[in-house]
This record gives C-alpha cells, sequence and structure tokens, in this order.
C-alpha cells in the first residue's frame, strides 16, 4: 500500500494540508507526535486568525483538529526519523520503528523558538513572557519591554513594538548588533529603544505578570534589573529537520528552501509548508494557506507521475 | 489626514489586510461596496477554511466582518474609481467623488467568474452550478458533471474532479483546447472525460438541482442535451482592476502582477492580494494569507519611507 501525500506535522499547516489533501481524495498519512504544534504553547489569545476575533490557542487547535478529523485521512501517532526517495516514491521510517510509503510528502514539521533558558522564562510564557511579537505585541500598549536578541527579527520584532510600547530595551549577548543598518535606523528612529550589548540574561522575575528582567553585563561582571511588563525572546528558531536534511537545501538559519509558488523543495514532490520553510512570515494563517498550497501542488505532481508512468 | 494603508476591497483578503493592519497600529482606511466578495455568491458550504468543518459563505462573511469590526480601522462605503501616486503617496478618488491619501494602498478588489449568460445560470448557482471546483467538487462523487471552459484552468478543475465525478463532459466554445499538452494528457488518463469542441451552450435546465444542459454544436447547427448534476463554469475571470491600470503590470487573464513574497505590484507601496492578482489558487485561505503579508509588507515600506525621509 503506497499513500499519495503523507503529511509530517500536527500544527496549523499540516492539519490545513491535510484537509485540502482529504478533499482531494488523495489517500493521505499525516504522522504526528501532537496537534496544534506552537498553538500549544500560545498561551495568550490569537486575535490574527480571520474568523475569530479572539480565540485561545488550545481552542483554535481543537477546532482544527476537530475540521480536520471530519475528513477520511489516516493518522499516525509518532516522530519521524528519516525520509528517503527511491525512485518516484518516499519511504517514511518513524522512531516508532515503522515504515510508510508515499508519492508525496509534506514537511510540515514546524520550528521551535530557541528558549533563554532562564529561570521565569518557563514560568511566565503567556503571562509577559513572549516568542511573537506580531502575535502578541498589541497586549503591550504604552508599556515598556524588552526584545532579547539583536539579529533581524529581534529588531523587526522591536520596529513592530515601536508603535505599541512606550519604551523598547534591545539586549545582544554579543558586542555587536547584527540587524542589518536599515532596521538598526528604523529602531533608532523611533525614539524608544535603548540597545544593550553584552548583556547576559540572567533571569525574569513578577508576581501573576511579568515585572522586571535581569542582565549580567558582561564587560562590568555586575548584574542590573529592567522594570518591563514584557520580554519577547528573538534569539533564533530550531526547525525539526534532521530526517530530512538529505534531500532538501537549508537557509543559514535551517529553514528549507522551498520555491515561494509550490511550495516545492528541490526534491520533486517533496513539500515544505509553514515555520519549517524559508518563509518570511511565521503567521497561523500563512502557515494554513502554505499547507493548502503544498497539497494542491502534491496533487499536480502525482497527476505528472502518471502522465510519465 | 493622511492614512498609513487604504485596503480596496472587502472580500477575504481585504478583511484579513484589515486585522492585520489594525494589529500593527497603522491607520487604516478599507473602502467597500460590501463585505464577503465572492463568498457572498456561495451558495454551497464552505469545507476547506480550516477551522470551521462546514460553514455557509454567509455565515464565514458575517464571522470575518464581526472580527473586522473589532479592530480600529475606517470603514467607507463606496467604489473606488481612480488610484494615483504622486510622489510618496497615494490618492484614491472613489465614484462618490471622495478622495482619500495614504502612504501605501492595497487592492484586494477580487475577481468575478466570468458567467455564461444563459438561461438556468442564475437560477441553479449553488444549486449545481459552480465556478470552483476546489470549491465545490467534493459534493458530486460519482456523477456526471460537466466543465464549460477549454483553457488551463478548466482542465484543471476536470483533472480536479476526476477523482471524484463518475463522468465529466468538457464543453469548449472555440474549435481547439486552449490548455497545456500536461493538462490535456491528465484528463485523458482519466478515462472519464468527453471533450466537445463548437459548442455553444444555449441553457441549463433542473427541479431542485441541475438534471441537464444544452448546447448547440455549431459545426452542424444542431442543440444536444447532456443529463449532468453539476456544471463548473470556468471561462475566465473578469477581476476588477480598471481604477489601478496605469500603475500595475497585468499577466494575460489581467490579474495584477506581484511578487511572490511581499506581494508588492511594480509600484512601490502598491500591493495586491488575493483573486486581484495572479496566484496561482484562488482560494479562501490563501487571500486571506495574501491579505495579512500585504499589510505586513505595508508596514514595512512605510518604516523605509520613514527611513528616508
Amino acid at each position: 500500500m503506497i499513500y499519495d501525500v503523507i503529511i509530517i506535522g500536527g500544527g496549523p499547516a499540516g492539519i490545513s494540508a491535510g484537509i485540502y489533501a482529504a478533499r482531494q481524495r488523495l489517500k493521505t498519512l499525516l504522522i504526528t507526535k501532537n496537534f496544534g504544534g506552537q498553538l500549544n504553547k500560545k498561551a495568550m489569545a490569537v486575535e490574527n486568525y480571520p474568523g475569530f476575533s479572539r480565540v485561545s490557542g488550545l481552542e483554535l487547535v481543537e477546532k482544527f483538529k476537530s475540521h480536520l478529523k471530519d475528513t477520511e485521512i489516516d493518522i499516525e501517532e509518532g516522530k519521524v526519523s528519516r525520509v528517503e526517495k527511491k525512485e518516484n516514491k518516499f519511504v517514511v521510517l518513524t522512531g516508532e520503528e515503522k515504515t510508510f510509503e508515499s508519492k508525496t510528502v509534506i514537511v510540515a514539521s514546524g520550528a521551535d523558538p530557541r528558549p533563554l533558558e532562564v529561570p521565569g522564562e518557563k514560568e511566565f510564557l503567556g503571562k509577559g513572557v513572549s516568542y511573537c511579537a506580531i502575535c502578541d505585541g498589541a497586549l503591550f500598549k504604552d508599556k515598556a519591554v524588552a526584545v532579547i536578541g539583536g539579529g533581524n527579527s529581534a529588531f523587526e520584532s522591536a520596529i513592530f513594538l515601536s508603535n505599541i510600547a512606550s519604551k523598547i530595551y534591545i539586549l545582544e549577548f554579543g558586542s555587536q548588533i547584527k540587524a542589518f543598518p536599515d532596521n538598526q535606523e528604523a529602531v533608532d528612529r523611533s525614539g524608544k529603544a535603548e540597545i544593550i550589548t553584552d548583556a547576559a540574561m540572567t533571569k525574569i522575575e513578577g508576581d501573576d505578570f511579568v515585572k522586571s528582567i535581569t542582565y549580567e553585563d558582561k564587560k562590568t561582571g555586575k548584574e542590573k534589573t529592567l522594570a518591563v511588563e514584557g520580554v519577547f525572546v528573538e534569539i533564533g528558531y530550531q526547525p525539526a529537520t534532521f530526517f530530512v536534511k538529505d534531500l532538501v537545501d537549508f537557509n543559514d538559519r535551517d529553514e528549507i528552501v522551498v520555491d515561494p509558488v509550490k511550495f516545492q523543495t528541490k526534491t520533486l514532490g517533496l513539500f515544505a509548508a509553514g515555520d519549517v520553510n524559508v518563509g518570511k512570515y511565521k503567521q497561523i494563517i500563512t502557515a494554513c494557506a502554505e499547507g493548502a498550497i503544498a497539497s494542491l501542488s502534491a496533487f499536480e505532481y502525482i497527476k505528472t507521475l502518471q502522465n510519465t508512468s
């Protein structure tokens, strides 16, 4: 038995791919450890998925899951350990030592924000600590916030927050800012940002909500505390893609390179949708659109296989 | 008073753009005659917008509208007659002879499927007549259907339907099929399609639901009737874009050319999202994603204006 499409991942991109694949009558298997992906970590409400003015991450996961389960696709609880391509088919192996075959594969395994790993970070997740300024920034109107990181994504978060927050501290571990000049200029022009380099975060504190962060000034060895109500951690992502590494190209953030029309990787029949790929905007709505497009592209690819067989 | 962004259109792309623009604290005006765009014409249920297993087009419009109205953007009921660019700003004129100014413009004015204009077409809309095989095809499992049109989109619809329907008639007005060879081959390979050229549709008939179509064979002048339960009209789209024609490039379908990452047109600061642009898949979920991305891109463009001013 060979599937038309195997979808790896149960977040918004994978679920949307599943819904579309099922509607195309593709024989579909979705492999995931759990459903929802990063949505499960979104303790703050989702307000930017059109159709739901305000919905908790967990509620939205339930709605996505229930939509997927109304379709006729197979679901396998597991974790993919390896994907191989053999002639015109893919072989997908799981950590549970099961093997599945398919004509196409959609990688939608997501990416986790890299954590700071300091005390308070986990405790205040959704209570001031966030990994997504575009998602959660609106809650910090006229408040002081900190952005941790000195790259483009940190600076872009600070720019985004400059329309909302009253004050933005940007803390970079190294002695140099890596963001592009235009991003640095835009942050400067906001008049709201204070950039602190050589800052090693040591803890996040508060009561019900974040009240302060503490960092070590690496030049002096002294600890300093800043009063902030929001902490945006922007020190990179960790896409979970090791299982597919021989079949795709990565950019410098370990994101899978795809073309922006079909979301196909360099391996024909292998697609990547959502946070796992190079897409610029890591939004729920864009992940869903990419999952849908990947399934529509997989469908077209399967038709070309039939044409040449 | 100058807006940060003016959004033209109140369908899924425009509404999603509005939701995102508002969350970015952009001073936003949305101009539309009415909300929902093509969704209002979808009498069949929407089953492919992730989060809603099954929702009527009108219900989804209501959810989108209510989400948008929870944000702080200005809404102007009207029809845009012209967009001009003057230095770093846009001037938007409406048919109601009002004038608005903005730093950026997002065109999300949609596209209407071109109608056949034969008796029965309007009466059976949503009762067998459809303009979207991907949206509505699933309802015709093991039934005979007709696709009207001989171009790629007609053939792609037929390919999509070949996994669902029992029999597919493809009726082309001209004497030649315009679809690409690969699409023609795939239709052929399905074994389910019968292609009829020189066919001038004359009427669609039925009772509660479509039962048959009638066409004139232009070679003989005789009328013929086919028993079908579905009629997919795929004779092209009519994007509503005349008001912006001096500022953008069009493809051969009169769709606005945009880059696939930012959805920007050839005019800096002018974006196009949803059915109005060259995007391959005209889905609700892709329109929403494009609207969101256009707003995020508009936000970044405004920041570069500030950098250079």
